[in-house]
């Protein structure tokens, strides 16, 4: 089954808390996030394309990645990874290109919680209650919940072939 | 003349803003920001020797330095330069290694005020209110200020020489 995304927006401060369980151990959501060939099957909504040019999954790692839309626009993601443990958790930096210099930093927790399910538990701190409202109203929710979708149908797949 | 730190702590928000004047050009405030061999001999108060034990001043890059006590006691910090814009601006994430994970984003700009002379800004974002608390009670203020200072009388030194 899948479940529901969890959103937070706290009242005036720059945070988004969310959580998200899965059906599927720790190390399958974690690998989902660190092998950009998994990534780009499930980051986002249905909608867009993704292609991923340059994925450093490490401390201390940089990735670039792009969103294309049906019309052919192009949204550009980059960060550096601060922290990078595996099964554990991601520390990491993430600019829109559209918005220069307005960069989140966005921690990723991963918990088991036995029986071959986990957690993963997400803070992204924004530089200002503004940039974190605008990503709230730009449709971050709906895309987020969809590549969660998109995720648990991956691993499905995996399960089965 | 060395001028005031100016400190705000925003009630409520997980900020701290501060603007530091300097009666030197951008160039040279920067550059002592970007050479380490500079940068170890200002940043921090005066009772702390400096170690930088890794410094790559770049967008993508990594540092890691070190202060040490008169009693010997270590204190770590480490981060990854999100941005580097030479004479402009760094984003850069901040740890202390006494609080692992407690990661916060600097922002700093620098701006021109003409004559030679000119205002570093700078915005750091923390990841909860408790941690932008604890980083003010930690002595920040008096340590950023005593570092300023430094920083005037090295490129008052430079200049003389």
């Amino acid at each position: 089954m899948s479940h529901d995304l969890k959103l937070d927006l706290p009242a005036g401060l720059p945070f988004i808390d969310y959580e998200r369980e899965f059906d599927y151990p720790v190390a399958d959501v974690f690998r989902a996030h660190k092998d950009p060939e998994l990534l780009k099957q499930w980051l986002g909504p249905r909608r867009l394309q993704m292609e991923v040019q340059n994925y450093e999954f490490r401390t201390g790692g940089s990735y670039h990645y792009l969103h294309t839309s049906p019309d052919g626009d192009p949204y550009s993601f980059s960060g550096i990874f601060h922290t990078v443990r595996e099964n554990d958790c991601i520390i990491q930096t993430f600019e829109f290109g559209g918005y220069p210099d307005v960069v989140s930093l966005e921690f990723m927790t991963f918990k088991d919680l036995g029986e071959g399910r986990c957690r993963l538990v997400g803070h992204s701190v924004y530089p200002t209650l503004e940039a974190r409202d605008g990503m709230a109203e730009s449709g971050m929710e709906s895309g987020m919940s969809e590549g969660y979708e998109r995720l648990d149908e991956l691993l499905e797949s995996e399960r089965v072939s």
